[in-house]
């Protein structure tokens, strides 16, 4: 069984719109590629009690959760009390997380000030997720992962952390993309679909210019090239 | 009060990151700008029953839930299906969206066959939400607006669905952006945030060129220009 995961985007300037998430795309795409199933994603606002409610959902549901956003150094980052407060554990000062900020802060004599040390006050027990961009590191509790939202941050931080999952084989995967309309095809489709039990077929329109194609995506754990011909054939008799 | 809502991205293709979704920030910020106030969004896979148990949580939650994706012609688009389930009601063969369906495909001279009939297919009880860019409709069921994923297709319908929504004031809004470090001025953003409590103050660094920079974006029904002038200058008196 492959692992499950979902993704927890913390921020009320995502839901405004006023920033939009690139994270979720980023995050989904490494974990497919390493053979862990993304099953879900939520976005929350800055809301302690919400975030709270999302997190113990999500992290007895699946094996991974990954949250990005809210631990800064201003008032409006409070994804690390919340975690704290879902797992009922206090915050605390994690010495080697302090260590690291007051090394980044005094090389740049930059003072290490409440609200900076507040970036190493974690969840007791919390390990460090190490951010080689500017410092401040993420953490990890049981199945949590906790990142930084400013996605060149979360893309460091995910790489630190990938290397700690229990990876999968990574689900086979075969686009084939024609300009054929899904209404011509779509009996056909469910035929092939129903052939071959193990492999799930997904049938994606894009609109290119007005014009419409579409993106056959076959994906499964057994030997696709026989389904994957029969898709291409399929979409070559359907070609406009 | 504003009216809530919330978004329900479905689909596979954006769990697996082969698709990036954009629906989410496209609808955040419309609804922003209308005065409604989006409180969450969530992705979710081809899954039938958890297509049901999320659009069952979501629309008893906020006043307005909106899907994307799923009711197209092929197998695997079973939005309808799942949320007629979800409110307990049978599909149904709707008249006018099988006759629109009927005049389009005839006019393009293509066959009506079972699998563009299933797109005329919906809930019982909704309503027809227009499509003009490929006539196969969206629906609604009291609270639940039913959209397609293809992003043209989905505006298309959000511009049909936003004049039936109440609309709330918009809320006020500033953005003011520094090249300052969030760790320097915390402590001030701190204060100026406990002066104005009928305001939100959300700090958002970003990264561009590896030089960090800071936007302030400050929020509220009140008048801002006060609070803007005080950011202005703690940002100015912060700037490196």
């Amino acid at each position: 069984m492959r692992k499950t995961a979902a993704v927890l985007i913390i921020g009320d300037e995502i839901l405004s719109g006023k920033t939009k998430d690139v994270n979720i795309g980023y995050i989904a795409e490494k974990l497919t590629s390493i053979g862990i199933d993304m099953k879900e994603a939520r976005v929350v606002s800055d809301d302690y009690e919400h975030i709270i409610a999302t997190l113990n959902n999500l992290r007895t549901k699946f094996d991974y959760v990954f949250t990005c956003g809210g631990i800064g150094p201003t008032h409006d980052d409070i994804t690390s009390a919340a975690i704290a407060r879902a797992f009922g554990v206090d915050l605390i000062e994690h010495p080697e997380a302090m260590l690291r900020l007051t090394d980044y802060y005094i090389e740049r004599q930059l003072p290490l000030n409440e609200a900076r040390r507040k970036m190493g006050i974690i969840p007791t027990g919390a390990k460090l997720i190490d951010n080689p961009i500017s410092t401040a590191p993420g953490f990890y509790l049981e199945n949590v992962f906790t990142m930084a939202g400013v996605p060149r941050i979360m893309q460091a931080m995910l790489d630190f952390v990938l290397p700690m999952l229990q990876k999968g084989t990574p689900i086979k995967s075969a686009t084939l993309t024609e300009s054929a309309f899904e209404g011509d095809f779509a009996a056909d489709l469910t035929a092939i679909a129903a052939k071959y039990k193990t492999l799930s077929f997904g049938s994606y329109p894009h609109m290119i210019d007005g014009k419409i194609s579409t993106s056959i995506v076959i994906r499964g754990d057994d030997d696709l090239s026989e389904a994957e011909n029969e898709i291409k054939s399929m979409l070559e008799k359907y070609k406009r």
